[in-house]
Formats: C-alpha cells, structure tokens, sequence
C-alpha cells in the first residue's frame, strides 16, 4: 500500500457514487411545507463534494452477501444523512466551530446557525424517513431503524462526540488518556456509524449469522483505520485536498492517535486493521473485491 | 368549559401518567458507553415535569381502538422524546434563547449549548430506537417509524420551526401575514406531532381507515387548540403555573393568534375546535371518554 506521501489514491469509477447521488437528491426534494432556505440549506449539506464512504459500505456489503443494490438504496441513503447532520451539528460554534467542510463554507457559516440546527434535525429524522417508508419487507425496515437509530444514539455517535468534547476540556496532556480511551471514544463517534453501514447493507441482504460477523469484524477494523488516517491528515495533508481547515486537533488540544503514538506508529497500525479487515471478508470470495479495494483506499487516501 | 380565568382545571389522575413516566425512565438508563454527563442531560430534559400530554394521546387513541395500552408504551415514549428533544434545540440561544422550562433552567442553562445540542439529537435517535426495537409485530414498528419521522420532519416539526423563525424575522406587523399562515405554521410546528401521536396509538391497536380518520380529525382540531391556548397563556398566564418566561411572543415579535384575532376571538375558537374535536370521536362511544376529557383540559389549561 502507498504511504501517505506517495501518488493520491483515487476510488476508481465503480457506479455506486452516481446512483448514491441521484438517490439522495430525490430524497431532498420535499413538498412545500419544507420552506425554501431550509431545503437549499438540507441540500447543501447533503449534497456537497465527499466520498459517500458510508453508503457505498452499505452497496458493497449488501452485494457482497449477493443481495440487490437497488433494494439496499434507502438505507445507503439514510447512513449518509446521518453522516452529514453529525457533521453539520458538530461544526456548529458551540461543538467544533468550524468553517470550512469539504471546501466549503460550513452549514451555519454558509446560511446561520439556527438554521444548521434544523439542517441536521431535519437530516436525522429524514434517515429513518426513508428507511421506514422504503425498505422492503417491514421486518427489514424496522431491523434497519433498530440498527442506524442505535448506531446514531446516546451510546454511539452522540456519545463519542460528547466524549471527546469532554478529554478536549480535560486537557489530554496530563498523561492520564490512552489509545484505549482515544479508541473508546472513536468507537463511538466514527466507528458505529461505519460498523453500522455494513451491517445495513448486510440486513437488507438478508446475510447469515457468519456474513454478518465478518461484515461487523470488517467494519470495526475500517473504522479506526480511517480516524487514524484522519488524525494523519489532520496534521500532515494538504488543506485543499481534505478540504477542511488542519491542525485542528491540536488547536483544540484534542488527543489523537499521531501524539498518542507519533506519525510512524500510526501509520502502520492503519495498515495493520486494514489487512486485518480485508482478510475478515475472504469468505465472500470476488464479492469482496469492492469492499477491499475501499478498506486499502481508506488506508492510503489523502484527503 | 371553564374560561382561562376559572379555577385551575387539572387532569384526573388517570394512571397513564405514572405508567409513562416509568417507561421513559427505563428507556433511558443507558449502558457504560453513554458518557454520565449526557445521560444526565437527557433525564434532565426528559424526565421534567410535563403533562405528557402526547404520549397519553397515543395511549388514549390506542385504547379507544380497542388496542392494548402496553403494546403502545414504545410509541408513547417516542413520541414525547420528539417532544422534548424538540423543546431542548427550540430553547437554544441560535434559535428562541430561553433560560426557563418547565419551571427550571432550560437544558443549555443547567448544562451547556454543546450538551444541549447532543441531548436533542440522542433523544431524537432514541425515539426510533425505541419504536424500532419494541414495536411488534415489525409491520407495525416501521409503519410507527415512518409516522413519527414524517411529523418530526423538514416538512413537518421542523419545517414549522424553520418558518416561525423565518415570520420573526420578516416582522409579522407589517400585515402581509395573516391567520392562514400562523395556522400552516402551527400545523407543522405543534400540529404534527399530536396528530401523529394519534396516529401512533391507531396504528399499534390495528386501526380500521374510519377509526384513524376520526383520530386524525381530533388530533388536527386539538393541536390547534392546544397552539391558540398556548398564545393565550403566553399574554395572559400566570409565569409560575406556566413554567416558563412569558410575553416572550411579544418580545420576539411572533405572530400570534391573540394578536391577530383577539383575545375573546381566540378563546371562541379554541372552544369551537374543542366541540368539533369531541364530535369526530363519537364513534368511539364510552372508550373516547380520556380523549375528550383531554381535549377539554387543552381547552381551559392554565399551563
């Protein structure tokens, strides 16, 4: 695998970002009783320039298991709201206060903040929306709810933002956090949401009770090989490809994985959950091929 | 009925409330990945002193159906989840700035914006949590799901939210907004959810399509009903019964309906809303008698 200072990977051209793209536009449309600025400013956040890292996990998984893509749609769908109202709320003044995401004006920089507030409120309930509505049969749609609500929630995504703004306030460099804190934190925060997106597509594909620990083994490993990779990039990518401001981490004295361990160990501890994850998914034979070709882009991506 | 300056009526204990207040107590224990601090938050902004008022619409319109009232605990908890995470964003200082609640410090005053924030969101993801994994059989779980996401939605709750604050702004006296809008907002802003939880509890008990009409036609007249009283208290209430800083419509130059009926006009109306609601659930016969009782309670309230 290329090291971070190596030719920028790219996830080749797989079909999956068009139809994500499309799925999501027709799930913003709303009626009129969604006033203007608030769907522009939905849409923005939504829509804007990034990897759809998460539904495509959920694409892949499903095929993997041999399930139908079409079907796991609303599910993609509804990961990649979640994913993006989490970012909208955690930029806000109050949370991360951030200006830049995905290089762009943040949501409450772009409109206000009262309204990025809604944006993400309104991108959380739209999740379960979708799921609820479109995902066949009912069983799957409430198994999928049961899994992204869980994942979304107090002991999951929410914790882990509430978590790390507390060891930000605690001043990690008293020496008292660890990896295994930092890991705990981002077990949650990033980590569920990932593990969540393969268990997704793996529901809608009516996977084995073997399929889905792979899939959840797999998910695991990915998931905290891309904070890692993220901290990297935090403090050594280049602002205009990760298109959202660095050394932000530090600004905000929060721990991460290259001053727990310095650069070198963090990136090899990346390639090592990578490995990991890619050998966790042998079982699906050529169906994993995607799935691998996403854990390595995760591994040596620069942005 | 008794007009706004009688004796204070008050709900006969009735049972639903305990029941409720146990249930949302345990939904929200948490295991060790809820950080303390959160979970307090979340109790706190929860498990205030409320009427419950949705979640014993869900459990009434399940029992007038001829359902099982524990089979809809899962809804009812969810139900006032949303209403509570609803609150708890509304109260912020980017949106209505309010520092009293249910007679105590708002969430963002007894916490912090950032813990204020979270709480929302973890209520808002619990509420399908709970619905999703409770719910059964799993037709009705997602059929619940889909409900409540819709009503707590970018066309719904918060697209009601998003035009209150957009009229604020646009300065209601210069005319151009009349009563058909302040109605279209208060449809969306406080109408969806008590619609919704009407037909929540429809839905659990297995509603036939008259029995859910009558449902929806009661919840449409009394969520307005209940908006009009709430103007009412809002110029004329008592702060302590009420619970929360008053003339606070005023202040922000809201659009309001005793402002642009009246005082007398708008207590007329809420009593006409009221009698029209209690008709709609004559089918219902001797099982509507919590709902109508409830619907007059909204009506002469003082808090």
């Amino acid at each position: 695998m290329a090291p971070l200072s190596g030719p920028r990977p790219a996830l080749k051209t797989d079909g999956y970002r068009e139809r994500i793209d499309a799925a999501l536009d027709r799930a913003t449309q709303f009626d009129a009783d969604c006033p203007a600025r608030l769907r522009e400013a939905i849409r923005y956040a939504l829509l804007a320039p990034g990897k759809r890292l998460r539904p495509r996990l959920v694409l892949m998984a499903c095929e993997a298991c041999g399930g139908d893509v079409d079907a796991a749609m609303p599910a993609a769908c509804a990961v990649e709201m979640v994913h993006a109202y989490s970012l909208v709320h955690d930029d806000l003044p109050a949370m991360d206060d951030d200006d830049l995401r995905r290089g762009r004006p943040t949501c409450h920089k772009a409109f206000d903040e009262a309204t990025a507030i809604l944006v993400g409120d309104a991108l959380l309930a739209r999740a379960f929306d979708v799921m609820a509505a479109e995902l066949q049969p009912a069983s799957v749609a409430a198994a999928c709810c049961a899994i992204l609500a869980r994942a979304a929630g107090a002991t999951a995504l929410v914790g882990g933002q509430a978590a790390d703004l507390e060891m930000a306030a605690a001043k990690p460099d008293d020496g008292s956090a660890g990896v295994s804190e930092l890991k705990a934190i981002h077990r949650r925060k990033t980590g569920a949401i990932i593990r969540a997106s393969l268990e997704l597509g793996g529901c809608v594909a009516g996977s084995s009770a073997e399929e889905l620990a792979a899939l959840v083994g797999y998910g695991e490993r990915v998931g905290l090989a891309f904070q890692i990779v993220d901290d990297l990039l935090d403090v050594a990518g280049d602002p205009a490809a990760v298109g959202k401001r660095l050394s932000k981490d530090a600004d905000h004295n929060k721990l991460t994985f290259p001053r727990l361990l310095g650069r070198e160990v963090s990136r090899q501890e990346a390639h090592k959950l990578t490995d990991e994850a890619c050998a966790m998914i042998e079982i699906f034979g050529s169906r994993a091929a995607p799935l691998i070709e996403l854990a390595k882009f995760v591994c040596t991506r620069h942005a």
